[in-house]
């Protein structure tokens, strides 16, 4: 068992209707820079509910941030923080928006390139405070202390956190995902289980509680994903649950003591830079194959994996294992995301690129080391 | 699905050999009161360890703080902190140390008598910044914001809580866990089991998520129970599950947005102030009788729990729910505590007098006030 050490203090307000209470959580005097993304929450309600909301503050919008938000947004964003004095950054949208907003508000303290910190390891010590009214459910974002940032000039993706940059508040409104489009509920519902795996499924060692945790949120998205891709109405219930399910797939709760594998991960993020895909579709197509080539060293968390999130317990452990890969492919199927690099035209090249990447930079990836990068080059062209 | 907030700031010190970290927890300059109980902390070495630890430290000591920790306690340590201008209060010990540094930290920061906080209900607003150093897990008093605080010359015993009493740090070291004794242990189970349930047990209307941790926090508590109450030597691995399971138990996270019941602690509680059981003793006793006399309210969410925590899926739903509440009866004997009133030599007169006294309060208990005095008496007459 690893000692650990955890703490989370966002505030979550949760239901119908929290979105109104911000102004309780954010000083009177402040100056806030409200951030968002593609203009969506212009058209499905939100953005008026959060100005009514802050009628009585001085805000400054910065909208138009990208998905995988790009270090050039930023750059401007952080600008206007200095130049406007801002004190509070209120990001709208999904994990994207509020991970640009984490970038900013670190960006904003900071007196050199905010890509230092990335670059060359600065360790982010100050921040903005900030918040988040969560739009689009699946990163977590808003219950966490990190990110990612890319630099679509050099094709560069890479995480960041801080103990700072925990927002002080989530807002968690089910009604704002009334809209969401199927695309980004097909990569919400991949996302999810994916962050939930990358922590629960290496070795059986683990905490008790974590693992119990970890299979129970898989077991909800499983049950959820008919429900969320269906062409009926979602009900409210549904999405509260889907919501919830997602903030707590990366708020570091099942993470606790978890000795994490993120491989798939660090992998999906390089498809991103150099193609273009949206996140959850790179792990759809990567991850069975981080549990077909890896199955070795993750023999029995994928036997438990099998029991207890698929009810798997009947053939040899080798067919159980196998069955559990099917499944979880399926799911991904089911949610809506293709699983093959050939379903984007992509091939061997973008395989071999990626192992080159994790070549050249000398270190390995996934729980204690185990992928190296002849074994990223082995899951990738497997997923060709 | 309910609107909720939430938020818990702790922070968790977990592993072997966290009490030497306090000190980085803990302001340079601070004056620490350092609070226990009977002295337990001695002979296992553990005050030896905190006091090395807080060597640079100006430490003065408070000791003695009983089970079910009494007002008149308290009232000596809260002099203590104003006379000596305390600045901090770290609990080394169980849940009634840490419920007793909770009560002793507002106190301190309060000008009138503090049993104004359950009599005349006066808010919490002020405390001093307290931590905790875990050695006897059951009440997850750790990582919440609440207490317990008797009185014995009225034969009371009252909860209070507010948003300044979390803990900042909560150490959590399960080789203090090697001395615990068997009766500590027997109450340890019964108490988290009860938190989970009270929580848990009430309506089919809970968020998901939730439900599923509180289902995987019981099976684990059932998974574990033999190998804490066998006769030998409990495993590293085993105290550390055992321990943040508990913490867990009542931490606000199975909580969430949750219906919630503490009708078996509320009896509970007076059948401890009349007749000095342990905590965890009456709930042994009183919670099967809840099950049972309350199950037209609870009967679907009965039995989703004989069927998620005790894979109990055949015969008719009264068989299932009457499976359920033997197995859970059973689970109260196995951890080692008695579960009839008679077995303390209790009998119809107390039954009699707690009902009495929530008939003179005027209020119902339970998830939405469905137990009304009547259905206590009844509660607790199934249970002589």
């Amino acid at each position: 068992m690893r000692k650990f050490e955890f703490q989370n203090p966002v505030k979550l307000l949760f239901g119908e209707g929290q979105i109104s209470k911000v102004s309780s959580e954010i000083d009177s005097k402040a100056r806030i820079l409200l951030t968002y993304g593609g203009g969506s929450i212009k058209r499905n309600g939100v953005y008026n509910q959060v100005k009514e909301a802050l009628r009585d503050y001085k805000v400054i919008e910065f909208g138009g941030i990208e998905a995988n938000p790009d270090y050039s947004t930023t750059k401007k964003a952080i600008d206007l923080c200095k130049n406007e004095k801002i004190d509070f950054v209120l990001a709208v949208g999904g994990g994207s928006v509020s991970d640009a907003t984490k970038f900013i508000a670190a960006g904003a303290c900071y007196e050199g390139d905010s890509w230092d910190f990335v670059s060359k390891k600065v360790t982010i010590t100050k921040a903005l405070p900030l918040g988040v009214i969560m739009t689009m459910p699946a990163t977590s974002s808003e219950m966490n202390n990190g990110g990612v940032i890319s630099r679509r000039e050099t094709k560069e993706k890479w995480p960041f956190s801080s103990p700072v940059l925990f927002p002080k508040f989530a807002v968690l409104d089910p009604t704002t995902l009334r809209t969401l489009p199927k695309r980004q509920i097909a990569n919400g519902l991949v996302d999810i289980y994916v962050h939930l795996v990358e922590q629960y499924l290496t070795t059986t060692d683990h905490y008790m509680a974590t693992d119990r945790l970890a299979e129970g949120l898989l077991q909800n998205l499983i049950e959820l994903s008919p429900k969320l891709t269906s062409d009926s109405k979602t009900s409210y219930e549904d999405l509260a649950n889907y919501m919830l399910t997602a903030t707590l797939g990366l708020n570091g709760w099942t993470g606790m003591g978890a000795l994490q594998d993120w491989a798939t991960h660090m992998m999906g993020h390089e498809v991103t830079a150099i193609a273009g895909l949206d996140h959850g579709q790179t792990l759809a197509i990567i991850y069975p194959g981080t549990m077909d080539i890896m199955r070795d060293a993750k023999h029995d968390k994928l036997l438990q994996y099998a029991a207890r999130v698929w009810n798997i317990t009947e053939g040899s452990e080798e067919e159980r294992i196998n069955q559990a890969i099917e499944k979880t492919e399926q799911y991904f199927i089911n949610a809506g995301c293709k699983v093959r690099l050939s379903d984007y035209g992509l091939g061997k090249e973008i395989a071999n690129e990626v192992a080159d990447r994790f070549k050249s930079r000398g270190y390995n990836i996934g729980e204690n080391g185990i992928v190296t990068a002849e074994k990223v080059r082995e899951i990738l062209l497997s997923r060709v």
